[in-house]
């Protein structure tokens, strides 16, 4: 049966959405934020998406949030973790009953996020919302040719909603959208699922001098996880998984998760499979450290991790040394500006007790 | 009147000081370490360094310690802080009474270090032992042409001895061959006031993916600190200096200490000053990760500095940091191998207790 869903948030990932929905056959509305700068006359013209070389026309696009709210059985969200509060408060007053909110981004608690909001503005209405641990897709959009080119499907994407008990009729639900979605035990094991917390921020600082020396030609794939630079994802990626044990979570590798989702292919390292990964090797950039690829993955990555550790007891060194030196390289604290388990409202919490605050809305 | 002066460690430092000492008027003996592999053949069959264009001959080019060291008033090392030990267990046999050991090179607490050896060994002899902060000289050697350039000499140069009741002595002695050193309170004063800590290992480590990638192409002074990159000196340098204000100890920033030194011109930034030294900036390197900038800085230089913060009770988040990831890119652990006060046998001293140390002989 057809979904009448629209998605919030018109960068690649949202416009691949749009395109690849509608060829699934559901009625697809793609909103573009007032504030994006973003040039997508042709798209808002045409309906038009040229998607993988054939044009696909979505039902409707807007930059009217009531307009792409009202009626609608899914709506998906393809924005940074930064976003997640901003859109969450637009986004309330217009959210009726019965309502998916899927979040379809990098995890970072996102769902308790967005409930939270919703909750703090006293909108007591039965939404369910739940998160991927990272974009359903790799994709491009060229905005000059109106193309949108689908690299890959995310093969293996942990999703949970938040309160987790809806996790299951929430993946019934999407599940008529995405193949690979799994379910995972809740919010806190896709967000320590999300990839992007291990491959950018360290690496990125690693390669501070570089990218400020170089600019714009830089790959941070391909040319800066090196011999050395890779030690730092593994350390990371060592305390990732013993914060995953603590938790009872699968505690699986950055490379063995990555070749299961199809973005590396199995290879002697860690460092090659960045390196020539037919998903991510080609990708540009950062071409300025002022990029989402610290900003975002510290304040909404590194430091949440690091707080959910420290709650379940496990030192993060290495994780609070990238935290560290990232706020000094772009003269921020991080600690104090980023997303901790404090600020979600969670305080003393264990282990065990973490896993049981995500079985049901704490934010009310 | 003449010194009779001999100086361990050939590299650059040592060549020139060779070179710049015999010209002064003094008698120089040059001792090359039997492991060292660096061709010195025409040094050491004809005596003579071409220094700055003009042909100086020294009185004595030597492989055997014994030889350097009996008879002679000074022994100058120009080697570096991680060869501080060994080198003392093998002058140890020969020492006199009444010599003065005058460690030229980046400080590291290397005098206590060399007299604990002395100790150890029970070679209770009337030795006395200083350090100057740095190096007096920025100089280069060319093995091809044997020519070694003085390209400047550090011109406010903090010295101290330890204990540091004979800095004074040693300092009129020294005078005479040197016009820029300046006492200092004491050898923790020198090594608080050694530049590399602050300029190699955080910027190094922070360029690390250019580092693997371009190899030999790379200028740390000139390209590697930028515009976000010299933040993280920035920050290190804040702390040391609220350590030395701890200690009492004059609290001057790199930038202002460079320019008094001679190494940096007054410009408006430090990324300025550092890019465009007339003595740093055409340095070429480091080329590989695994180097002295890294290797020596972090074991002998931001750990030691780290475990003085701790005694004076300064936090070193940003020196933390550094050491932390230095030690993953490299498979180590920095904090466990470097040097700290600790290891030197010094325990549970605060500030005034650290003062009070270096002012006898602590090591017998």
């Amino acid at each position: 049966m057809a979904l009448k869903i629209s998605i919030f948030g018109a960068g690649n990932g949202g416009i691949t959405a749009a395109a690849d929905m509608t060829e699934k056959g559901h009625e697809v509305t793609l909103h573009q934020s007032k504030n994006s700068q973003r040039d997508l006359s042709s798209i808002a013209e045409t309906g038009v998406i040229n998607f993988n070389g054939k044009p696909v026309r979505i039902h409707k696009f807007t930059r009217e949030v009531e307009e792409a709210v009202r009626g609608k059985d899914v709506i998906v969200l393809t924005i940074p973790a930064i976003a997640v509060e901003p859109i969450a408060e637009k986004l309330a007053p217009y959210l009726e009953d019965g309502q998916y909110v899927f979040i379809n981004s990098a995890s970072a608690m996102n769902s308790l996020r967005f409930k939270r909001v919703l909750n703090n503005m006293k909108r007591d209405i039965d939404v369910k919302v739940g998160e991927t641990m990272s974009l359903t897709y790799a994709s491009r959009y060229d905005q000059e040719t109106n193309e949108a080119t689908l690299i890959s499907y995310n093969e293996h994407n942990l999703f949970a909603a938040y309160p987790s008990r809806f996790t299951e009729e929430m993946l019934e639900v999407l599940g008529r959208m995405y193949d690979h979605l799994k379910p995972a035990k809740n919010i806190i094991e896709t967000t320590l699922n999300n990839g992007n917390p291990e491959s950018h921020p360290g690496p990125s600082i690693l390669n501070a001098g570089r990218i400020d020396y170089a600019g714009d030609d830089f790959y941070l794939y391909k040319e800066g996880i090196t011999e050395h630079t890779v030690n730092v994802i593994h350390k990371i990626d060592a305390e990732r998984q013993q914060i995953c044990r603590m938790l009872d979570f699968e505690a699986m590798s950055k490379s063995e998760r990555s070749v299961r989702s199809g973005y590396f292919e199995k290879r002697e390292s860690l460092r090659e499979q960045y390196n020539h990964s037919p998903v991510l090797a080609d990708i540009k950039g950062p071409g300025d450290l002022e990029n989402r690829y610290v900003t975002e993955d510290v304040s909404n990555g590194l430091v949440l991790w690091a707080s959910i550790g420290d709650a379940c007891g496990v030192e993060t060194p290495v994780m609070d040394a990238v935290i560290t030196l990232a706020g000094v390289l772009l003269g921020r604290d991080y600690f104090s500006e980023g997303v901790t388990l404090r600020k979600l409202g969670i305080e003393e919490a264990d282990a065990a007790r973490l896993n049981a605050l995500m079985e049901y809305d704490h934010t009310k």
